[in-house]
């Protein structure tokens, strides 16, 4: 399935040579010095023309760290990385899936250091993670392009469909197979001869065929997902399959309504094995940043980050390559943060065509699974995608939430000792008793790390999900951004239920962004703005989640009716908006109110305009939980508030 | 999918004060003195009526370690073992499936120490593999019983089959879920009030759902696979699936013939996915004697060695539990061992029942991916059960051989150094210089880690495929066995094309067996002896692979044409052998010939009688190869012996 590139006429044998005159020359690479600093220049190694430049690259790098090289440098030019002679280390990454995992950068134990591409693009095969950077300091990554040569994406146009026998057909230029009426996405592999004598079987062998599943269909026009995309829902797994001819398959599948044609059916494969290959790993390192760096596709998140304290995106994107045909990014979220403490900017980056959101930042409870002494719990770590998850480690500041209200029903307690059972189950030890504080299931905390965030100046665009979900009891700004997302702009949330992400957002000021075209997916009649704590009961809760959250100054152009949900808000200033209705769509939710305010304390909604064009009035709900809400005489909503 | 047990009583709520108690007798626990011996036993861990005594018996492990105590006791009774809150390692197991293992005994750089059941029953529950030995000298297991609560294959009595629809049904017992048109067999999992909110879409994620594959059909009458199993064969996969009701499975798939009604249906998932919990592994241990131990089940191999020396099983037996009602033991080979030296004892044993062979000795080819230099190849691990495998360490005397003929082609070379890179990737440095000695694609032998091995008085039956498979340099003895398998009963080979199982059998006795009943599952014409080494070009081959190889003194029953293919080998007698056809089954193969000598050297036949019925003429070829083959005046294949 190797496509062709310009570096084909090297194979397998004629590469003996080269390589070994490459070796020899690594005894002669030049170390330059500018403002003291050690540079290695990676055209020391000779590297262009190379087929797989991989075990050069780790080569350098293992240089760098002897030598004490502050920066290694690339000349200009495309780098194609291959899983062959990668090191590979056991990982196990939040929100991703676990494994076995091969990566071309492995920055591990590196400090003052810096890789600059020089504006070069790094071509990746198969699975991998481009940079794994693990109990780092001070790295920059700087000047460079991640793509990946056969993407982990299935795209297919709908060139016909049938609604008598429910039935679609796709025009197919990645790799995939059709096998006892199934289609399989085929990432790319080592060519092998394997394959070639036992036949396709086989080849399933090495798990790089996955299942179609996790569908969307795309809008070419507008480069995003299909405006009321839920309508076209696909059973996630069992479409049937046959191929028509070599290119052109037809599927089958009960679906609420049948893809148009000249849209794009976009599919990454099984959950749980469709997040193997993010293109930035990031655990247990400190002062990252990352500038002028675009990833073009990832196997899975652009970056994620995890027990890290203080990164900078500095015109990090997650765009298109201009000119590839693609619909999609990264297959999962752009940038993802859980467990991050210090400081986190995303500044000048843009972030489009993701299978996911914008950007998540986030802490994860664990739930207690059994009391072992009046000390100790044992807890769990609940969705599989945080299997092996490092919650937190001895001298940590945590506190106990209730499962049900999402209370915290302890004071902070020091970790004095964290012994992992396994992947699921872990040994807390607590410096004070917890003895009448803690049921089973009831959630734990880590209060030590949790970050402030400044996001500013970012485009987020044409991706399916949220531009933002923001959990963190520090202060976080969002301002001077432009957003489009298919599901709600901002989401603030935390639960014990499924995800088991927290925390409370408990200062955070939205500002001065433009938001368009957001809430179109048609998956509920999502607001914009949707701060909704998720209880286990929904009906029957109490106390607040969140405090001090400020939403001013945006400017909001959205064709559907839901603006804003604010669940269990102490303290929400909901200020000079400029909202705006368009006509770009048709609304989903027409009747859905505008406001809904529901178990919130000190709300003030104040000066708001909204520009209607569907002739109805603003609605606003407030229900009877809620106290102190104060809507100003002239904002659009003070009109017709009411107390349900 | 818990299944009830007479320790049912305890739930997790119910549980937690008992652990408290149990916690707290731990202080107060006994170390009796018996010839100097410090012994621990279980009841003073006041494990009865436990529900999962894992973490106590965890814990006990960790102070036999501490405190030096040579011998863990049970008091005979029934204990139960779930993984939730095993401890557990990342594995590669050679043969098996890799990944984060879970044990009830993980038996880590342990010393002369003793594992006493005092006829206890083990019951497992989920994946878990009872005993990891590793790191360990001087251990022996005795006087227990291994089983699962729920087994990893799904049995299904055949109770219709309809040959125009080509469809069959099934009653299945064991826990399934049938979803889009397919079949999955359900892996025990702890109660989940995930699944209980979510559904069995969530049930899905824990991977403890197995699509039905390798499927094969067994005889309750004979409890062994069917006769002339081959004729059965269904897809591997993609086989439909459609739930008549609760119990009852119409499955419908391209089969060659029906499966008769009574038959029993067995399917254990699909491949790569159904070898994850071996009842025993071992690895980099040594001197370890396991004496009256029961596997009644295991989700994969009974008992898997890899890179130990001096292993003694007797009376270690891999047999059905009476009154389960089920047909299978263990998924894959009763016993197996990898690159093992110094001596294997296998005696006293009954292996029944098994999807695979009752024990296969061999080591491991790797075979070269790259030259690196003069003195270092990159070679690879090919077959992906072999993935992260440990083919050798510094030290080690290893060989090149041939890809096409098997032949050595260096003198034996000293490991100087081993670079793992990634589970498929090493780096072999050796003393001598390997220029002009090797090609692509070469196989590389570890000649240090070769085994005797002595296989006596043992019962080998009822099992799919082989008896055994023995592959190594050192002397075997294999005598006074009973066997009856539903391939050859021995296999002699090796190969670089596929499994890549080394090495050549150079001192092989095989004497006064009983051999009945075998080659009766129409995979091709297996000999009963079949010596094959799998050559790339099966045509044009040189060289011998094994030699000196005596089969004489055996009983062998049979009711097939083929008893012996010899292939390549210098030294093989053939001596006294008392041959008796049956008519237990009608011939599959009855034109086979009985004798095949295919590039043999120094052949001696003699002495041996067939008793035949079905009128037929012994047959015997002997190909233009071959050299030196004696058929002594009154052999059984005197009279027909010709030369092709």
């Amino acid at each position: 399935m190797q496509k062709t590139h310009k570096t084909k006429r090297y194979t397998k044998t004629s590469l003996m040579k080269p390589i070994k005159i490459v070796i020899a020359f690594i005894a002669f690479f030049s170390v330059m010095t500018s403002y003291g600093q050690k540079v290695l220049n990676m055209k020391d190694f000779n590297i262009e023309g190379i087929k797989d430049v991989t075990p050069i690259v780790v080569k350098a790098l293992e240089k760098c760290k002897e030598e004490g090289i502050s920066t290694l440098i690339f000349p200009k030019g495309t780098y194609h990385f291959y899983p062959t002679f990668a090191p590979e280390f056991f990982c196990e990454i939040v929100n991703n899936d676990n494994g076995l995992k091969r990566t071309a950068f492995p920055l591990i134990d590196f400090h003052d250091f810096v890789v600059d591409g020089n504006g070069s693009d790094f071509i990746f095969h198969g699975k991998m993670i481009p940079f794994i950077i693990e109990k780092s300091s001070n790295i920059k990554i700087t000047n460079l392009s991640i793509d990946w040569e056969v993407p982990f994406t299935l795209e297919g146009l709908v060139v016909a469909n049938d609604s008598e026998k429910n039935t679609f057909d796709i025009e197919v230029k990645t790799p995939y197979v059709v096998e006892f009426e199934r289609l399989y996405l085929s990432l790319e592999r080592e060519d092998s001869p394997y394959e070639r004598k036992f036949g396709k079987r086989f080849a399933m062998w090495e798990h790089d065929n996955l299942e179609i599943a996790e569908s969307i269909l795309w809008d070419p026009k507008t480069m995003a997902p299909m405006y009321h995309t839920n309508q076209y829902d696909t059973h996630e797994r069992g479409v049937k399959a046959e191929e028509l001819k070599k290119g052109l398959i037809r599927l089958k599948a009960e679906m609420k309504k049948l893809p148009p044609i000249g849209s794009i059916f976009v599919s990454k494969g099984d959950y749980l094995q469709n997040r193997t290959s993010p293109a930035v790993r990031i655990v247990t390192s400190k002062n990252l940043t990352f500038k002028d760096v675009n990833v073009h596709h990832a196997g899975s998140m652009g970056l994620i980050a995890e027990r890290s304290e203080n990164i900078t995106l500095d015109g990090f994107n997650v765009v298109l390559k201009k000119g590839s045909g693609r619909m999609i990014t990264s297959t999962a979220d752009a940038t993802h943060f859980c467990n991050v403490k210090g400081n986190i900017t995303i500044k000048n980056c843009t972030f489009e065509n993701m299978l996911d959101d914008g950007t998540n930042i986030h802490g994860t409870y664990v739930r207690v699974n059994k009391i072992i002494d009046e000390y100790t719990l044992a807890v769990e770590t609940y969705h599989p995608h945080q299997n092996g998850f490092l919650f937190g480690e001895e001298g940590d500041l945590v506190q106990i939430l209730d499962q049900k209200n999402l209370q915290i029903t302890s004071e902070p307690m020091i970790l004095k000792k964290v012994k992992r059972i396994n992947e699921k189950i872990s040994y807390l030890t607590f410096d004070k008793p917890i003895t009448g504080k803690v049921e089973i299931y009831d959630g734990i905390e880590n209060i030590s790390w949790q970050p402030t965030a400044v996001i500013e100046n970012n485009v987020i665009r044409n991706n399916r999900a949220r531009s933002m979900i923001l959990k963190t009891r520090k202060k976080v700004v969002v301002r001077n951004n432009h957003l489009s997302s298919q599901m709600a702009s901002f989401r603030i949330t935390g639960d014990l239920g499924l995800w088991n992400e927290s925390s409370p957002s408990n200062d955070l000021l939205i500002e001065n962004n433009v938001i368009e075209n957001c809430v179109y997916g048609g998956n509920g009649a999502q607001a914009i703005f949707l701060i909704d704590p998720q209880y286990v009961d929904k009906k029957n809760f109490e106390g607040k989640y969140s405090k001090n959250i400020t939403i001013r100054n945006n400017i909001i152009k959205t064709f559907d009716s839901s603006i804003l949900v604010a669940m269990s808000v102490d303290g929400l200033t909901f200020e000079n908006n400029q909202i705006i209705q368009t006509d770009t769509f048709k609304p989903i939710f027409p009747d859905a109110e505008n406001v809904q305010i529901i178990n919130c304390n000190n709300v003030l909604i104040k000066g708001n305009t909204y520009r209607k064009i569907d002739g109805k009035q603003t609605t606003i709900t407030i229900d009877q939980k809620s106290t102190n809400v104060k809507v100003v005489k002239g904002d659009a909503f003070s009109k017709k508030s009411s107390k349900k």
